[in-house]
């Protein structure tokens, strides 16, 4: 085993402690990475909420190559790497063997929180010095990016990412993003560099300077009515980042005949009416995580546009106060935690 | 004021009883059909069974023309029409401009039911002998359509032919159809003369010789877990025709990867996890009803596959006896009634 130093919570809700973590020794086609700079998902803070046990979050970062197993061919030591929240799959069924390892029939091992498919245990995630990974689910993190800023797009970025490919956004769409927060303002990145005319949906006007200096064209109080009346069927694709469960309809009205709602945000059960889908032949549709090949696409994308996420960085000893933070919605738009404090 | 007989339910549940109808003189743009067959549809037995006051169901017929008014271009008398389940729309907005009027802002009005926009006056279903209706929203019967067969083409027909055509099924499609009633009998057919691969899914085996007959591939047993699990992710598109309010995860999980599931057949709330979306990035989506362009393009496609509704045809005096087998599942596919009873 190696031994390396991470944030822990012990229970629900539980405040993060630094503690001494074990790693895996290194099988053939693992490489250890020294953990450089990890992203604050929602995940981490439902995660924490929710615990059954205890929990090492961070499922989206960035670090360097220490070390490599017998058996690695992609990496060498040195080499700048990603890793999401996907570490591992069956990679045997028609989903992985499509690349679509996020939709695995047996369930994609995640970062932190899964069962490891070999040794049973519990895998510990990024808030940590070191993480020890299956090669083959990381990712070259191309030169230019900074591995700040570049570290949300391996969750939330991706998970973006994936429905605007797949909704066809591109020259001409008419795209809505709905929420300006860790996964909002990288959907407005991602839909304008993709050549999209882009609306924000807030429930305050008090975002319209930050929806334009992502390049949105517009804001959309949803609070006014009028104005969501007179948005209605404006939008080819409507992204819907909003973290608390809510009511579809009122953005399903804003979908144009054909279109897509696309859930990110709240991964709960759903309710609506289907006169709501009806009335325009519209298509409800969820996302969460992606693909390798997607994940690897999204990031060479990223390097020719220059996109990268908005973040504040923080030392990884303020995690809790990061934390607390994003649970009252105050960062713009995304918490990474520099890991240089733990050694 | 014309004065026709037709068949009126006087409240909830109420038996239908053969009664004096008034319509309308006819307008400029109107024109008078002698009604020929009428469709028996799912929703005349639920308008019956939900009746605010007297109901005159009935919105898929085919007729005559026996009367224009002075400004009708369209038709002449003697001219066979069909009708469906819109007789009118704003015509202004958005959607009736695109040729959705079954998506008019301001709710089309409903063949039966609905509210005339000119008088206020309700509207009177195709239970009854004649129909006064604007020559824009009647039909050409193209030759050779049989009128019985043909008239469940109108609602059924059209509801089903455009989330078909809207998802672009076509050869090489993979379409499952859950549930074979009027419905689910005519997407069979659509998707199979589109040149896509069927499937039916049904509660019981004993439908294998239908669906086969009508052109299906294979029949799916929804309750055998086995073949269900089997099936997972294997079609396109999934059109769920069930008329009873049921759990859509296990039809979600028959959709491929990017592809939807269409309900067409229970049109009320609608509960569903998230994730049962977003493994496969599913779409859930629903239909009802049709434009004038589709319905049209509907009946050319009909005219020139020679493809109608399976009916049984039934003196309209027997209309009671229809609605009570169609509550209880007893027809195949679709009841029609001959209105020539009425004379």
């Amino acid at each position: 085993m190696r031994t390396t130093t991470g944030w822990r919570a012990d229970g629900p809700a539980a405040t993060l402690r630094q503690v001494p973590l074990e790693r895996r020794d290194l099988r053939a086609d693992d490489i250890a990475v020294r953990v450089e700079r990890c992203g604050v998902c929602h995940t981490d803070l439902h995660s924490i909420n929710n615990a059954d046990g205890a929990v090492v979050p961070g499922h989206e970062f960035t670090g360097t190559v220490t070390e490599i197993g017998s058996a690695v061919t992609g990496f060498a030591v040195g080499d700048a790497v990603a890793v999401g929240n996907i570490v591992d799959s069956c990679g045997q069924c028609a989903m992985c063997l499509a690349g679509q390892e996020n939709f695995c029939h047996e369930f994609p091992t995640t970062t932190y929180g899964g069962t490891d498919r070999h040794d049973g245990t519990t895998t510990l995630g990024g808030y940590a010095r070191e993480y020890v990974v299956r090669e083959s689910f990381a990712y070259a993190l191309p030169d230019g990016l900074d591995p700040a800023a570049a570290a949300p797009l391996l969750c939330a970025g991706v998970t973006v990412w994936e429905p605007l490919r797949a909704l066809g956004v591109g020259p001409g769409s008419r795209v809505a993003v709905a929420g300006l927060g860790g996964l909002g303002h990288l959907a407005v990145k991602f839909a304008v560099a993709l050549g999209a005319e882009v609306a924000v949906i807030s429930r305050t006007p008090d975002k319209l300077d930050d929806a334009l200096e992502l390049g949105a064209r517009d804001l959309i109080v949803s609070t006014e009515d009028d104005r969501m009346a007179a948005s209605r069927e404006s939008f080819d694709v409507v992204i819907d980042t909003i973290s608390a469960a809510h009511d579809l309809g009122s953005y399903l009205r804003l979908v144009a005949v054909d279109g897509t709602l696309a859930v990110v945000g709240h991964l709960g059960p759903i309710s609506l009416e289907a006169m709501d889908l009806l009335v325009g032949r519209k298509k409800l549709t969820a996302a969460g995580s992606g693909g390798r090949p997607a994940t690897r696409a999204m990031l060479e994308f990223c390097a020719e546009h220059d996109l990268v996420a908005d973040v504040e960085v923080l030392p990884s000893a303020q995690v809790n106060e990061a934390l607390e933070r994003l649970g009252r919605g105050d960062v713009r738009y995304r918490f990474v935690l520099d890991m240089s404090d733990l050694d």
